[in-house]
């Protein structure tokens, strides 16, 4: 596939294993014993590190997956009573098997959006039957960073939909399963647009940004996380060896490689862009502001390409499909797939 | 605390590190890209490993943790209206934090056991109510091998228990968080006293012998496992980087390392013990099968050992401890702990 | 409100009290004592009932709400991990504050309609993901019948959405909370819309058509309900006096009182459509097809025509309201209704 | 069976009928249209009788049975990584088919008791692990007042579990499915032995005392129940026609006559016990506190009493049966039963 012969394709930011750093790093913190499930001085310094991102005021749980940062993390600030608002291609909507609605309880409720943003506009049909004890009471809001769509919230979009659900007494989730990519996309530090911004409550993605698993609950808004611990554990996602989730997130802030995972990636998505956007008969359908390129194709032309370079429809009733960089990607996967692309579409 | 300055105590085998085997693997599966969630060469090379152990008919699925692999194995095989029969000590009981009746809505019902195995005379007192509306329906036994209190069950006890969930319809679980400390002293396969013993459903453990996370749900008996894969996705438990579980069970089952490192670690103990069982003012309270001793300690000694050696109370109101060995505890870790302790004694 | 100065609004038919034939049933089943929760003689005819209309394959529970029949009917035929696809003015999605989700697990997906009518085509967009283990599984189609716009299915349109339900391996659920009334609108047996038609599971309601309380839910499919009477009993919906549900059924169906009283109420509201429909200023925005009649009423008219005859806003966005007739509304209601009506509208 | 050839056992209280003077009732009641759900002038009323009884701080909502205020109010105050401790014979724990751990989410913990009374002293067992997160924390003790024994607890013995309770950061919850009884039993105020002891939550039960359906959930500290009508409603419990459930009520404290029906069976289980006490072969088992005799009979006997007199063996083991009187009790059926029972005894 290429000149090493090592296969990478644009499925997913995690078909991409693990950054060499971050795999040193777990060797570092493989020394001797370490007292299990947190107490540990790599969990510490962990936490201290996120608490430099997002303020003093943060308050830090490890995870295993993104559906639980999200699951767990909503389940926190609701009662089963509750529903939670999100745009319809949201992963806690589409990809979690109903995970949120089994463990919360909650009643997941959508507004179609043309590129994975909501607005308050969109979320105004959802916003009613406050008090009244027939309807699921709205308590949160959940945003995707990037979105499923790879655009960006500006942190000003964030702001308004946050004073939004602050004004219902709702609030504001945002899954960062690709918040590096927003934050390398935006090129402001992650406060600006989260703590900041007015969210409460925030999954941080490490395992698409080259971690090799290992996500993280941040609750933002002091007063919100005072019994997790409980919650996490339930949940089935406390880490035993915790140290092996904390080590990785120390050489993933360290130098900032995070942002320089991120920022290769997203300028491997542009890279594509801007060699196919031109190409007669394909269509581009999103804005390229992260990672990941959405592409109309003419028929037949996927299948041949993705016995090369592996990747998903998006939504198969138009032809609609999704390429994804990753920290790994080189110029030349790039250089590769757009000639074999040209060559199938015979341009 | 030893010659190599690496602190090392008997609080838990997951207080240990990874064994460098599979760390070393784990940097061999980080080649490239993978397919996510499971559809990668390394997992089904894992899987196969499992079915080499278990039989052709076992159906594996990995999860993060044991308690995750307790829970969703539990609930793969009953509906919320059933019962879970287990020992007063047991993990699911004790230590999730009522994870399994969160999860699956199941009763969780237990019995007082000497030594932490279950027998068909103490389960009687819950083995009712069989078809009435009102009554949870017990559906599931669960034993843990190894005990939490380090006994091992034989093959027939292991039968006998079996025979008798089948009798009435309900499942025989196996909790194997030590399952291999448990093949170790027994030194017989793990067949022999999982599938051929009549266990249906298992919960293999691998961290807390030297892996760094991942454990697997065997479903030992055909017919059990057809929708697990939506339960677990559900369960929050579906690994993207999949291959970094399923390298580590490559690693585990190369020249029987689960072995060595389980041999060891149960060897430790017996060292322990036989160092110890003499000495004058303490008493050994259970049968050292695997890699724990539990003991009796006179007021105050305890303390004092802890600031050393790192250990946990398991029984406060008798000033029982409990002291775990692992896959790297030394002789010379031994030595030096018998040592202080009888200092402390004043023997 | 009318000369013997009892009060009758239009807000719903559980507004209405209990039919006088059922209220004297309850004194007739209140003799001596009888073995609770459904062993006792009233049950059992009261269930052969059911099987007369239903079929002998018919089982029948009652419980004692509609919501109970939807979401335990609902329960008893998934698992956590599947979707149930409705309407998005279905009283499941709507007025039930998120039991489905709370106690199935399953996510709930919506489409809109004009009418709310489900149809193949609008399903279309969430029957996919079959296999897929990131989505929630497709088990249920469920349609009210009537449905909450007062619009009736016709045998064709639901044995078509049965069809297309059991294609793909699901189940069609019926919310019959006012299925009298859709039965005396399309003037046949229960039977050929829903047994006949490929409905599965039924939640039948008496409530709305004169009872006092108590719902049936009805397996028209064998093999459903092998395990539904824990589920029942779990869902905390088992009567200890069945014989008070049980009695009610009995007067219900003798003499066809349901139809007698159905007929009525949807009569009322064909008068009340007849008496309203050429009235200027005011747009009737559904086919009146059983008791309910939706309005457009131009703004101020509906407050002061709620000081006298109570009901409810529909939407609100466009100033839509709901009127419902019941089994004891009178053509002196109607009439009075109406003349106040346009008396506020200056006609 | 007796002279006016009405059946009547001793199975339950639940196989009793509805008093006379409810029954009436619910024909007074059943005048036009009443608003649904709770929002009418007798459901007011009716929680104005709460609160004269339990304090004006009271905060009372009706359900359906008593399986549902016992989770429904236990859920209300806990968070599902809690615990709800009680005695092993709880309704709770031994006839509710897993609803509140499936409900709540909660793990069930129980001691055993010899009459079904809970102490500090058998409570401690389970009073630990607060803080830590493997443990579910201890959040509620829950005691029946009547125990399903027939026991009945004084104050100061309810006083002293609040006490224990409220120290831990934990609530009281009472099961009242016989409270009347109780209340009976000790001679003083409802609120002498609830509000007053330190009581936190009460499922008041009527259904057991003459009702044909209907329980209230009690919060009698402020504060507890500011969501509840959601929770309610999601927990399928909210009636339509309210009225029925509200004007029972009121005739149940009308005169008292709860007190009335609660003496009298009190009076025939006094009866009932002091006609059989010195029989020789039986032994009675319970103190005869309410309106429960628990006997210990001679194999055979049962079998042949059960033909005439329906009752529930307790204790299979050990042959151990239940004999319940109620409302509509009379002494002749007692002096029938006895006879018969002197019969078969061969005395």
């Amino acid at each position: 596939m290429n000149k090493n012969n090592i296969w990478r394709g644009f499925a997913s930011d995690n078909n991409a294993g693990v950054h060499p750093e971050i795999l040193t790093e777990l060797s570092e913190v493989n020394k001797g014993h370490a007292i299990g499930y947190g107490t540990d001085k790599y969990s510490e310094e962990a936490i201290r590190l996120f608490k430099d991102q997002f303020g003093d005021g943060t308050d830090v749980f490890f995870v295993f997956t993104g559906t639980a940062a999200n699951v767990l993390g909503i389940t926190a600030v609701t009662r089963s009573w509750n529903s939670v608002l999100t745009a319809s291609t949201a992963h806690i909507e589409q990809d979690e098997c109903g995970a949120p609605e089994k463990f919360s309880g909650c009643k997941v409720l959508t507004v179609d959006t043309p590129d994975g943003k909501l607005k308050t506009e969109l979320l105004k049909k959802h916003m009613h039957g406050f008090g009244f004890e027939h309807h699921a009471q709205p308590g949160v809001i959940s945003i995707t960073q990037a979105t499923e769509m790879g655009t960006v919230y500006t942190p000003s979009e964030i702001s308004t939909l946050a004073d939004l659900a602050h004004r219902h007494g709702m609030y504001l989730h945002m899954d960062g399963a690709r918040i590096s990519n927003a934050a390398a996309s935006l090129n402001i530090p992650f406060k600006a647009f989260t703590t900041d911004a007015g969210v409460d409550i925030l999954s941080f993605g490490g395992t698409k940004n080259g971690m090799m698993f290992g996500e993280a609950i941040c609750f933002l808004r002091p007063g919100l996380s005072e019994n997790f611990k409980y919650l996490r554990k339930q949940g089935m996602q406390l880490a035993s060896k915790m140290r092996f989730i904390s080590g990785q997130y120390i050489a993933f802030f360290r130098n900032e490689l995070w942002k320089k995972n991120a920022m290769h990636s997203n300028s491997m998505a542009q890279l594509l862009f801007n060699k196919v956007k031109d190409i007669k008969g394909i269509t581009i359908t999103q804005r390229v502001e992260s990672n990941g390129v959405f592409v109309l194709l003419p028929p037949g032309i996927a299948e041949n390409l993705q016995k090369y370079y592996f990747f998903y429809p998006w939504d198969e009733s138009r032809s609609e499909y999704r390429w994804m960089t990753s920290w790994d990607t080189t110029e030349e996967d790039i250089e590769n797939f757009v000639e074999l692309l040209k060559k199938e579409l015979g341009t």
